[in-house]
C-alpha cells in the first residue's frame, strides 16, 4: 500500500483552523488553547480581529509562538447585485491588509455563486475571475497570495461556483502569479483526477497553499456542518498527504472540522487532544 | 443567448420514470396514468414485473400504447462480499432478460461503493469496471445496453463510485460497445466539463442512452429525495438539452424526480400535469 511510503506527520506541520472550536473558543482562547497542545500554525478568522483589534491579535499570536496559515476570509464575491459587489471588493481589499499585518500564509477567497432568479453558472464563473485579476492588484502589492478553495459540488448553487482541482488549477494558469490552492480534502476527495490535479500544483512550487484535513462521514446529515474528525470517515487522508507531498508541499497540514452536530458540542480540549492523536495515526 | 436556437421539445419526446409518481402509483397506474396525459415513453422500475409478471407488464404496456426507455435497474456491483458479488451479477442477468423480454432501451447498472469499513475509491472504481466488463458478455448477447448514470459526488461514498460525465466517458472507451451513458441533469449540471463531455458522447452516436430532468433546489434539504420540479431551481435544462441535441441525441427527455418531502406528496395527476406544462416551458 503507499501508505508505507509517506512519513509520519510531524507535529511542527500541524495546524488547527479555528473552525474546528468555533463554537467554544473565541480567537484569544482558540490561540492559546492550541498553543497549551503544542500547535503553533492557526487557521484565523476575521472576527479575531474585528473582537480584539489588530494590535493584541498580534500581540496574543506573538506571546504564543503561534503563526498564520490563513486569515478567512474575503468573499463572495459573485451572486451579489452592482453596489454589495463593490463592498465586496472593499471588504476583501481590508482582509488583504490585515492578512498581511498579521503575516497569514494567504487569503481565502470564497467565490459565491448564483444570484437570486439566475441559472447563469458560466456566467458567475467569468465573473468570478473577473474580479479575482482586479483583486489580485492589491494582493500582489501586499505580498499576500490569494487562495482558491474548489467546495464541493453540492454547494454549487449557493456556496461556490468553483468545484473542482481542475477548475482551480485553471484558474491559476489563467490568472498568473500571486494566487494559489487551498485543497481540503473534505471538498475534492471523491474526484477521479485529484491525483493527477494535485501533480499539476506541483509544477508551479508556489500553487498549493494549504492542506486541510477532516473526514466523510457516512451518512451526511447535513452539507455544510457535518464534516467528520480524522479516521471516522472514508477519506483515505495518508494517500492524499502523499500526493500533495510528492507535488512538493510541505507546508501546514491543517485542522478544519465543521461540525455543528457533534465535534462543536464537546469540550474543546478533547477536541483538540483527539484531532492531534488522528494526525498521527490516519493522517 | 443559447435558448433562442432549442427547438421546442416534441411532446411525442417526452418520457416519464415511475420514480416520479413513486409513492402513488404503481406500475399499472403509472402506465396507464402517463398514457392518459399522452405520454407514451415510461422509465419502469423492476417492481412492476415483481408484481404483475412479464407477461401482464407486456399486455399493460402494449395496450397503453407505452414504450420503455430503460429498466430500473442492475446493481450495485460493487462495496459487496464476495457472496453478494455473484448475486448481484446473478440478479444483473436477470434484470438484462427482463430488458429484453419488454424492449427495453438500455439497463441502467448503480455502481454502489464503498463497502463497510473501506477507503479505497480507487479499487471499487477499478472493481466496478471489472464487474461491467463481465457484464457486458450477457449484455450484448442480449441487445440490451448496459446504461452508465454518473452520479452526484455527494453520493461518492455509498451509492456511486462514478460521479462525472468524464468518468463514464471514459469507462465507454475502455469498455467497447453495447455500453453507454444515461445523462441526469441533476448530478452533473455543476460541472464545468459537462458541454465538452456531452460532444464527447456524439462522436459515437449510441453513446448518449437517455436524458433524465428534474431541478436543483436550493436549498437542498435531502441528499437524494429532494429534487425539484423542473423550473423550480436553478439549472439551465433548455441549454443543457440543446448540449445534447448538438451531440445527435434526439430520445426521450425523460421526467425523473425523487421528491419525498414534496411531489410524492402531492395529486400524481398535478404531478404529471405540472411536468408536462414545465417540458413546454423550461425544458
Amino acid at each position: 500500500m503507499t501508505h508505507g511510503t509517506v512519513a509520519a506527520l510531524k507535529p511542527e506541520r500541524i495546524a488547527i483552523n479555528q473552525a474546528t472550536t468555533r463554537k467554544q473558543w473565541d480567537f484569544r482562547e482558540a490561540v492559546e488553547g492550541y498553543a497549551r497542545h503544542g500547535v503553533h500554525w492557526i487557521g484565523a478568522w476575521r472576527d479575531g480581529i474585528d473582537k480584539y483589534g489588530i494590535a493584541e491579535v498580534k500581540r496574543l499570536l506573538a506571546d504564543n509562538g503561534m503563526s498564520v496559515t490563513s486569515l478567512n476570509r474575503a468573499g463572495p464575491l459573485v451572486g451579489l447585485d452592482r453596489a454589495n459587489r463593490q463592498s465586496a471588493l472593499d471588504d476583501a481589499r481590508r482582509a488583504l491588509d490585515q492578512a498581511a499585518e498579521i503575516s497569514a500564509g494567504c487569503l481565502p477567497v470564497l467565490p459565491g455563486s448564483l444570484p437570486p432568479g439566475s441559472k447563469d453558472l458560466s456566467g458567475v464563473r467569468t465573473q468570478y475571475q473577473d474580479m479575482l485579476a482586479e483583486l489580485l492588484v492589491p494582493a500582489r502589492k501586499a505580498g499576500v497570495p490569494l487562495a482558491l478553495e474548489p467546495l464541493h459540488p453540492m454547494v454549487a448553487a449557493d456556496r461556490s461556483c468553483m468545484n473542482t482541482m481542475t477548475d482551480a488549477n485553471d484558474l491559476c494558469d489563467a490568472l498568473g502569479p500571486g494566487i494559489g490552492i487551498l485543497l481540503d480534502v473534505y471538498q475534492v476527495w471523491w474526484d477521479t483526477r485529484l491525483e493527477a490535479e494535485i501533480m499539476r500544483t506541483g509544477k508551479d512550487r508556489g500553487r498549493l497553499l494549504g492542506f486541510h484535513v477532516s473526514d466523510w462521514l457516512v451518512p451526511t446529515r447535513d452539507m455544510v456542518f457535518d464534516r467528520g474528525m480524522m479516521g471516522d470517515g472514508v477519506i483515505d487522508l495518508r494517500l492524499i498527504r502523499g500526493w500533495v507531498e510528492a507535488a512538493g508541499y510541505d507546508g501546514p497540514v491543517e485542522i478544519e472540522i465543521f461540525s455543528s452536530l457533534d465535534w462543536w458540542t464537546r469540550n474543546p480540549e478533547d477536541v483538540v487532544k483527539i484531532s492531534l492523536e488522528r494526525c498521527r495515526t490516519v493522517v
